[in-house]
């Protein structure tokens, strides 16, 4: 029976119970602030109502609801980008390693490494490489990059356009990228332009160290990285994978060294989903012989290429399902705008599968019984909202579902998937998009609070490294606090 | 506690099993089929999966993923479309008088009566009307239309451009329209274009009887529409809103005349939300005026216009509450981007206020409490898909939230709201849109059929009406499928 409310006082008090109740609910709504949260708390959502104030009277400068490509300029200047770029992020859970990096300081530093050589292959990618190779297929004669660079009358103007072979910005993503073919085509292409590259060991170890270094630089303490493992080579020799394994730890030591507080970096086995049963048999092979080689460093193995025209995990079940349940599963699932088809239910074969967390779930919110698994069994999403942008599923990211997972606490992290092809350093532009697009307006320090806690809670780490972790994370929250206050009284004191 | 699946048959069987709980949950799922209908559904899915296999495969060739202007014409071409065009609708429940006849026929029917008169105002707003009047604010003369149609070298191309005062259509949508401020300033204009035209008696009757024709050609036999109650003119008086209404209710008994199976047109007051609170009073004393003149016409009330720049629900919450209950609220409410913001909140008040559906509700996806209630109470929410689109919330209508209100059954039914404004006549546009962007690819029928009933069941139509209405129903639902098997055997020998 409807009921029928007549006096005000009543009204406003149920009203308020509503919408209290719905925060309550929401991702972060049940964590108590203290006196100091509090006031950093205000500071914030005084900077975010000023922001989406100002956005709502003039939608141009509205940052929240245009394309990263856009925006970009905006947030850089936004109070609440710079007080996110001081907070600790805690772990960052999804990423491929060879989209990292900024591509900016990729082109300044990796590719005036001497030997460096550039072809064309047939489709007109760039291939760079410090070998010639057949895999290439090359279209064009190899030609030295730092002769080229030379011959320029320009070399900045050279080195940018060097820097559009491996990076997805365009001026008008709504024009040039009209489809999500597109945009995955030029998305794909950037790893083949990059592939041979990285394998260099010189370009390997200071790209991996540089990777380490943005990271850190965003307050990322914590790292599971998808990563390609296989042969590498240098000058003389090419190197096992095992081998490359060994350089890639012997960075994250020395970065550690100088970085204490940085807890690891742990790795997630990636397979291509368009390879034959046949070959991921001998993938899963490598992935167990590596593993038992390096058990703590590789933590599981997930699938990945975009997944409408890939192969389903349905696909590959039998023979997912018989590995031993100590090898964890980070699948990608529901990446995909389609509902009811093979990409589409690659989620409910993930959670079959037992997977520990799914990669993007951003189909998840049409599927009611499998959110409520997700719930129930605790596996996290990880949210990459800019890459989602990016790649064509949505466009105003106040329309991703991730407000709908906010606001039934369906756990989620913030992760950034590809930051380096398209200018992103770090995780704080995710986490703007999170706060000022996707969480509701009243949404402040809560949120992001339970977000970072999320990030440790559903990593991979040992209860013994999230104690540790946790630690780590208390310390620099406070110090982030300290610093936001301080920092705060002086503002107030120029205004 | 997790559990591992180890055998194959099991994995299959539990996969299935949560496939078919899903779709027995969602819209439709728990309808049985006659064996007719399974082999009309069977038709429909056979078109629908070669049309979405062609698009899979041909991006370009995806209407369903594309804007409304850019895929009119596949649509109009799809075999799917086809089908639903011949498809009894049941009713529409939300339209807006002044924008549900085609442009095309009103330029080249009512614009060419007699006496028209054309001026621009200080905004470079058309205005069309047979009176002048300082309410217009011309910043021009007035010239008769039919002058300036013979003095112009081509009154084909005259009327092209006169027609783009009435309708939204633009080539490239996500260039000319960057933001919903661009769109729904323009949408708004269209009203003050043709607010004083069809305000004229001759105008009046003969929009209001072609509106009907169009939406029953689309197989809509029962209307419930947002409706401008105003005074009106013809050569040589001014006409009441009572006079007004009386022609209106003569242009549905001619009409009903001629067309037995048409039940009824119905109206909802609607209100500007932009008004003072004593404005809304006034404007509910005229109402409640004009209901006790048209009880069975007059259903309820509304309050219309952008949510995000007019007042909330909330602010006028004291006045709305004091109406009786036995004056239905139809209330917008949710027709926004943003969450926890005030055109947010108004479903909140919307509820609240019991109202009997919510037009729009696009926000409601990220409100656990309020879809709870919502399907609790039984308030179906008014789907407008293309009209989310064009106004700028969603572009891929596989995003829109309807796909998630399927996915829990929440009471729904697809509307048009203004059609005439962006050149989709009658419902089979949004239905296309709901049976291949919103829906699952393996929804098909039974979907459909529920819609139906919904648009019925929900309906302010008295048990005895609705009686009435769902015999039609049945027998035309009947018709339809005798006349698909009767097609696709033509359809069979010719392939």
């Amino acid at each position: 029976m409807k009921t029928t409310i007549t006096d005000n006082l009543s009204w406003n008090k149920i009203r308020n119970s509503v919408i209290q109740t719905e925060e309550f609910l929401s991702t972060g709504g049940n964590l108590r602030l203290s006196t100091k949260e509090v006031f950093v708390d205000r500071i914030l959502m005084k900077y975010k109502n000023d922001e989406l104030n100002e956005g709502f009277n003039n939608l141009e400068k509205l940052a929240a609801s245009m394309h990263f490509f856009k925006a970009k300029q905006l947030i850089d200047n936004s109070e609440v980008f710079k007080l996110l770029k001081l907070m600790p992020k805690g772990g960052l859970l999804h990423g491929h390693n060879a989209a990292m990096v900024s591509s900016e300081w990729i082109i300044k530093n990796l590719t005036y490494y001497p030997g460096l050589l550039k072809c064309t292959n047939k489709d007109g990618v760039v291939i760079f490489s410090f070998r010639k190779s057949d895999s290439h297929n090359c279209n064009t004669n190899y030609e030295l990059v730092a002769n080229e660079r030379n011959r320029s009358n320009n070399p900045e103007f050279y080195d940018r356009i060097l820097e559009k072979s491996i990076n997805l910005y365009v001026p008008r993503p709504e024009v040039e990228y009209p489809n999500i073919k597109v945009v995955w085509d030029k998305f794909q292409n950037i790893f083949l332009t990059v592939n041979d590259f990285i394998k260099f060991l010189p370009v390997f170890k200071a790209y991996h160290y540089r990777l380490l270094e943005e990271m850190y630089q965003d307050g990322i303490f914590y790292i599971e990285m998808r990563h390609t493992f296989s042969q590498g080579y240098d000058h003389k020799n090419s190197l096992s994978a095992i081998e490359m394994t060994l350089e890639l730890l012997n960075v994250v030591k020395d970065f550690k060294r100088t970085h204490p507080d940085f807890i690891d970096l742990r790795a997630i086995y990636q397979v291509k989903r368009r390879i034959t049963i046949e070959e991921l048999s001998q993938q899963i092979s490598q992935f167990l012989t590596l593993r038992s080689y390096f058990p703590e460093f590789i933590i599981g193995i997930d699938l990945v290429g975009q997944e409408d025209t890939g192969n389903s995990l349905y696909y590959y079940y039998k023979l997912l399902q018989q590995l031993s349940p100590t090898n964890r599963f980070f699948f990608h699932a529901g990446e995909t705008n389609w509902y009811g088809v093979a990409a589409d239910y690659n989620i409910l074969d993930a959670i079959l599968l037992n997977t520990t967390r799914i990669g993007h779930g951003y189909a998840l919110v049409k599927h009611p019984v499998l959110w409520n698994s997700v719930k129930r069994y605790g596996i996290a999403i990880e949210v990459s909202l800019i890459s989602n942008q990016i790649l064509h599923l949505v466009e105003d990211l106040r329309n991703h579902p991730a407000a709908f997972y906010i606001s039934e606490n369906i756990p989620i992290v913030i992760t950034n998937d590809d930051p380096g092809f398209w200018n992103a350093k770090g995780l704080s532009y995710d986490f703007y998009y999170c706060l000022m697009a996707v969480g509701s307006n009243r949404a402040g320090l809560k949120l992001l609070k339970q977000l970072i806690i999320n990030s440790l809670k559903y990593s991979a780490m040992t209860s013994n490294d999230k104690n540790i972790a946790i630690k780590i994370f208390h310390k620099r929250w406070n110090n982030f606090l300290d610093h936001i206050i301080k920092n705060y009284n002086l503002y107030n004191s120029k205004n």
